[in-house]
């Protein structure tokens, strides 16, 4: 038997383009409303938050979007990831699953996002843009960007949720490490911050919230633009370059996904993994269950409605069709910040309601056994976030025990835990519990969904 | 031109040996003597602590150690390691010199550590022990430890010094999620500890008296050895994989180093890069200047006599030929904690005796600013014991410049830096300074050497 544990490729085979699902969609996306007449939007309305070449990106029907040379140059510092059979895991399981995953905590902040980070901050500064302001959950995004405005020399601003910068100073340090700028969410610096403080004084802050102070922030100067994590079109394009590289290293496993699994706050990390394979699925009709694993204490698409609904508290952006609990949802303090955001993906929803994928919420406390049991078996600590993903794979890879099916499982370990220790911490102490979102504020957020659409 | 940054090579290119310089030497390692005859020990001296397979590789003659399959196997999970070539550094320095590191945080730790912690623990369960003792410093070589213990199935107790203790919650955290235990050192478990806490209640801890203590409790119990992170013959042999993979790597970037840099507190990182380059120029002359990079507040190579002198504090060990500063030396509590041992690998010393490397001291703070250079570059963010090997090979690529040559600088970078965040935050925030060491207090050290060989 073959004992390879590792596929690595080369840096000529980071991928030449991104790939673009809307090409391969059955039926096209709902269109992004205005919030103030609820018509579709115009390129131009997005105009002062992004530059024209995301904006093209954001509602491009091609299958292919070549990647700028000097942002693959900067790919190849971490690039392509390697691909993990996780063998040790499978014998601790004794499952005849074969599970591999995809690594992408070789990153130079730990995560998936400076695939596009780097991106954003290429077309940016290729557009004369000196500044990006933005918001961050964990820090991962945060850092990521503070780490792309260093190689492309913008200035860096972040709006941290409180409850994160909190628990996570060291983000903090990493993002000023790369000369950017952070600030606990909200913040007095900006009207949506001051207003939530007013009313909510002890608030620990959203995604939501955070969004619009960065929003804010871009609007009102003319050499600032809005950058974002996850959520939109291109940024999930962005991050294809995951599945992409993982189509190529399966290919050298002999191998193929019956099951991808990847977890899902705003939903870039699973779209990387899953997108290109669900191109596949719809072009030749290759099988493939894709399997979006989120909180439970924030429930976006096992719980949410899919309606039209805001990106953030204040509602200063555009309205989309999403999964979401309501823009003025804040979920409670778990640990796994980046999986903290109201709304999910509109290409994530959409291929949800297409039953092109499927979606399941786990507890905390689940998901850090799930993590410990994989540190123990392969050595890395994954991110609080990335445990949800070792949980449904985890899950899929006993029940393949249970049936007596060796399925090919590939999940998508999107970041290491470093900077997560005190979670670990707390829960190896037993402080950690299931907090469940407040029901009464889950049906008031839902309550206050706009009537549009 | 090439834009190639990584040098990947796939898993069968893991050595199948390790390198073991004492092959080559033109003159033999001077004998290593019973503390209490002053004659040279014998191997049954030493298995009270080690098994026999690791007592006769650290007496070993052969050139080539044969790596054990189950070894190899668990290296698979991260080695080899990738070499880089540190384009965006040179272009940062506008040097002509080529700058190559060695990347060791791709290790399941984020450092060198487990290339010997998982050969040692192998050894010590295929000879029947239950449990391994050690000591830390950083704490990088208590996980290290840790991961192999879970890997292997031993018990693993680690005595971590305490101003490291302190400083790195989070090293601790991460030995307990891979079952370790860790205790604060100068402890009140052991006799050693007991003895310094009545001397100096408020110690902040040496890896000397961490020694003692791990020696004590392995020493005391029959199903329990010891298992030392660095110094010892038989744990720099193991990290020859490192340079054994360079040189594979940088005839793939069809290069070879004029310069090689690796920093040095107890010497395994630095030899584990240079010894098998030395090896080569010994064999047939291939010039090569190897540099060991330390810190001036611990200047064991730089500052301290070539002489025979204790392993550790409360003089359990037997006595070894190194550069030291006397094992009762107690270094400034500065954040390399890595790099605070009193003495020096024999083989280090021995080599810098035969002119076979150079050594020299670095402040801290300029240390800080190498890595801050580095990371911005480079977007890794090296451990403060690795700023001391970024500092050399800015210093050289600098010298290059000055020169007008186009040298070849290949550097370790043994491991980064998320553990260290806090050191960062004082580096940024202004609160380093360049702590010396205490001059009477190394007088005294070096006055109570011991009067043999």
């Amino acid at each position: 038997m073959s004992k390879q544990l590792k596929y690595l490729l080369d840096e000529e085979h980071i991928p030449r383009s991104w790939y673009n699902i809307q090409a391969d969609l059955p039926e096209p996306l709902p269109a992004i409303l205005h919030p103030g007449t609820g018509e579709p939007i115009q390129p131009s309305d997005l105009a002062p938050l992004f530059p024209m070449a995301l904006i093209e990106q954001e509602v491009s029907q091609e299958r292919l979007v070549e990647i700028p040379e000097p942002v693959r140059d900067i790919y190849r510092h971490w690039r392509p990831s390697p691909l993990f059979r996780a063998r040790r895991l499978e014998q601790a399981l004794e499952t005849p699953a074969r599970i591999y995953y995809k690594y992408e905590g070789v990153s130079p902040v730990g995560s998936h996002k400076p695939n596009t980070a780097v991106a954003q901050a290429f077309y940016n500064r290729e557009a004369g843009i000196e500044r990006l302001s933005t918001e961050t959950g964990a820090g991962q995004w945060g850092s990521a960007l503070a780490y792309a405005g260093t190689i492309f020399g913008l200035a860096i601003e972040v709006y941290m949720v409180k409850v994160s910068f909190r628990q996570k100073p060291y983000r903090k340090a990493m993002m000023e490490a790369f000369g950017a700028r952070c600030v606990a969410s909200p913040s007095e610096e900006t009207r949506a911050g001051r207003a939530v403080l007013e009313e909510h004084p002890d608030s620990t802050g959203s995604l939501g919230i955070a969004i619009s102070e960065a929003v804010e922030r871009a609007a009102e100067r003319e050499d600032t633009n809005y950058a974002l994590g996850s959520v939109l079109n291109h940024v999930l394009m962005h991050q294809s370059v995951i599945g992409m590289e993982a189509e190529q290293q399966m290919e050298m496993a002999d191998d193929y996904p019956d099951i991808i699994v990847g977890c899902t706050g705003g939903g870039s990390n699973f779209a990387g993994i899953a997108f290109p394979f669900i191109g596949n699925k719809l072009r030749d009709g290759t099988g493939v269950r894709a399997i979006a694993v989120e909180p439970a204490a924030c429930p976006t698409l096992t719980r949410g409605p899919y309606a039209y609904d805001f990106g953030d508290t204040a509602h200063l952006t555009p309205l989309v069709k999403m999964h979401t609990l309501g823009s003025t949802f804040v979920p409670p303090g778990f640990h796994a910040g980046g999986l903290r955001y109201h709304g999910m993906a509109p290409l994530v929803s959409h291929l949800q309601e297409l039953q092109l994928i499927e979606s399941r919420a786990y507890n905390q406390l689940e998901c850090f056994e799930a993590g410990s049991i994989f540190a123990r078996a392969e050595g890395i600590l994954p991110a609080p976030e990335a445990n949800h993903a070792v949980k449904g794979a985890i899950d899929e890879a006993l029940r393949c025990k249970a049936e007596g099916q060796a399925r090919s499982i590939l999940f998508n370990l999107c970041g290491h835990g470093h900077f997560d220790m005190q979670a670990y911490i707390d829960y190896f102490d037993g402080k950690l519990s299931d907090e469940d979102h407040d029901a009464s504020e889950l049906a008031m957020a839902l309550a206050g969904l706009p009537s549009v659409g």
